[in-house]
């Protein structure tokens, strides 16, 4: 099952620029920024109450946030909702008539495992699924 | 100061359909429907895990949301937050130089007061703060 929003993914050109805004509106503690390869982004996220949000920005005019920055602009562009069984959650989403973009997981930012449902099956909402990866002692 | 996520608003074009569908991804306990007269919408709203997401459906043509389907289409509307004391709030943020769309709290959803962050001055995300409104006894 899903059990909670992990965080609030959002497109931004400009991470510096984008950090300092959101500084200004949020006042929050602490910043932590990273690169992930595999998304070709670098991600700034922080804690608002309970809730993260993440300022998302392209590190290759081929990543995923650059296509949407130049579609849509700078916005909101996903929600993450957190499940301990990913595998199994997106083949009972998959049954549920609901189309996947990824059918199987691949890297994210804090050492999880993400995969994201279509938008065009899922209300225009950019949904991605995530899993805490548990190191095998 | 903003003390944490209040819900993440999503624009439906009909309530009932997409309450069927978000249903069957998140499995919520319970949805609650209201209409708020004041912004010519109803919402259904559910928590998962210690998130709310609020589906909105326009009651009227002329209501901010129909606007908003008519030109984006379907999809994530704004993140609302809240803060203890809404006009203070208001004023702090324009102080830092960001344009508001109401300078003045109105009625929303849950008996809380509301307004509006302009999204071209929040890096295109729309941002309602709120304030929960106390009864004097």
């Amino acid at each position: 099952m899903i059990r909670q929003l992990s965080h609030i993914g959002i497109a931004v050109r400009d991470l510096d620029a984008s950090i300092a805004l959101f500084e200004k509106i949020f006042q929050p503690a602490a910043i932590h920024r990273e690169v992930v390869p595999e998304q070709k982004v670098e991600v700034a996220s922080f804690m608002v109450g309970n809730a993260r949000l993440e300022l998302i920005a392209p590190t290759a005019p081929d990543s995923p946030i650059a296509r949407f920055l130049e579609q849509r602009g700078q916005g909101i562009h996903h929600l993450a909702f957190e499940t301990d069984d990913l595998t199994t959650e997106l083949g009972r989403i998959a049954e549920e008539g609901i189309q996947l973009i990824n059918r199987t997981p691949s890297a994210g930012a804090h050492e999880m495992l993400i995969a994201f449902l279509h938008p065009k099956s899922t209300g225009g909402v950019l949904i991605e699924l995530c899993q805490h990866t548990h190191r095998q002692q």
